[in-house]
């Protein structure tokens, strides 16, 4: 808000941050996939992550798209916000301002999967046991990384409860990212926690840990590395 | 709060209300049905109207125990309160409780079903499609009712989106309930909305309906009606 702007002081322009008149569209937030009118399938993402880059970005001098899924949080001051429910909904809407990014930044964590079919009228209760068909959902950060040339510069997020390098790793060359951050959840650790840890992976072994910080100076962080890197492979040269 | 107390003025005491002396046990809000410790399923409930049930039961008179699942609410001031995320929680709370209540309102959205199993570690995607095995959790209400001589006064709730009076009666009659409270749910009505209507339905045909009303209105009315017929079934007679 105004006020707590003032008080912070001035804050790097449009003209001035390492983004300045770029454009970086950011997904944030969980997915909701419904069952019927009443039940859903989601996750325990709280968007406070995806939410804090798309101010950080802002304050880099971007123009920022955030594509949001259900959260508490309202959607930053002087960011374009557009809010989805389900992993189709977040890859329609995705798709459809892409093509224009420089940057893209998939902090959302999209349901991989959705039930087969979504009931138009409540499911009733039977004693038995039962089995809910599941299907992929289509993937937003692999459609992205795919664009082929022109494409944004493409991060992704990897939340893991075990095995943190190799599953980050595995995720960044098998989706052709151009960097991955990767942090810990489970235990009170990642989706709901107000601070963070985070290691990134790029290409080329690439790679840098952020230690333990609040999300918005963690944000702040990451945003300063994307803009190196995004420059660097502007350039043209492998390491910024 | 205590401004909005004493700008309301005075309530009914605990010497003076309709419940007062007696004890009420009120469950609220959805639950939440690990996969594992990312994914989970849930549904609709904003636990409004089981929040408002006890802040009514307490204006009423009684000592309310509030045992509630993840809700955006705060409990109400001078209830005691149970959080709870699973409906294996939820009914291991009820009936650690129950025996020494006088009345029973099961408001929240117990999850029917939860996955057979919730894996420890996130469950990695695969590309294919998959299923979901479910099993059914405990019917808390049913058990509740069951319970036999000296088992509380029993009010259930039923979210439908079709065919609500023999939906609920069914309900009804099946559980052996002593009264059930029916709302229409999905385009917009019931869970997240802040006023509602009401269908209530009791053994031998007894109906009410009462009208669309803010929820805090609305469960004002029900204690009270839920008060009426349990002082009927407390003397003996059919009919309050």
């Amino acid at each position: 808000d105004l006020v707590a702007a003032l008080l912070d002081g001035p804050t790097e322009t449009a003209t001035a941050g390492p983004l300045a008149g770029r454009t970086v569209l950011i997904t944030s937030g969980p997915t909701r996939e419904a069952l019927d009118p009443v039940r859903y399938l989601t996750n325990h993402s709280s968007g406070k992550m995806g939410h804090a880059l798309a101010e950080a970005a802002r304050d880099a001098g971007a123009r920022v798209v955030l594509v949001s899924g259900p959260s508490r949080l309202s959607a930053p001051a002087g960011v374009e916000a557009v809010a989805v429910e389900s992993a189709r909904d977040m890859h329609r809407e995705v798709m459809a301002r892409v093509g224009e990014m420089d940057l893209f930044i998939g902090a959302a964590a999209v349901a991989d999967y959705r039930p087969e079919q979504s009931a138009g009228r409540k499911i009733k209760k039977s004693d038995s046991d039962t089995a809910l068909r599941l299907v992929p959902n289509p993937d937003i950060l692999r459609e992205v990384a795919a664009l082929g040339e022109g494409r944004p510069f493409t991060v992704g997020f990897a939340a893991e409860t075990d095995d943190l390098a190799r599953h980050a790793r595995d995720k960044l060359d098998r989706k052709r990212l151009d960097m991955i951050a990767a942090n810990w959840v489970g235990a009170d650790r990642g989706f709901h926690a107000d601070d963070n840890a985070l290691e990134v992976y790029w290409p080329g072994d690439g790679h840098a840990s952020l230690a333990r910080a609040d999300k918005p100076a963690l944000a702040r962080q990451l945003i300063q590395l994307i803009a190196e890197h995004y420059h660097a492979r502007s350039r043209g040269t492998e390491n910024p």
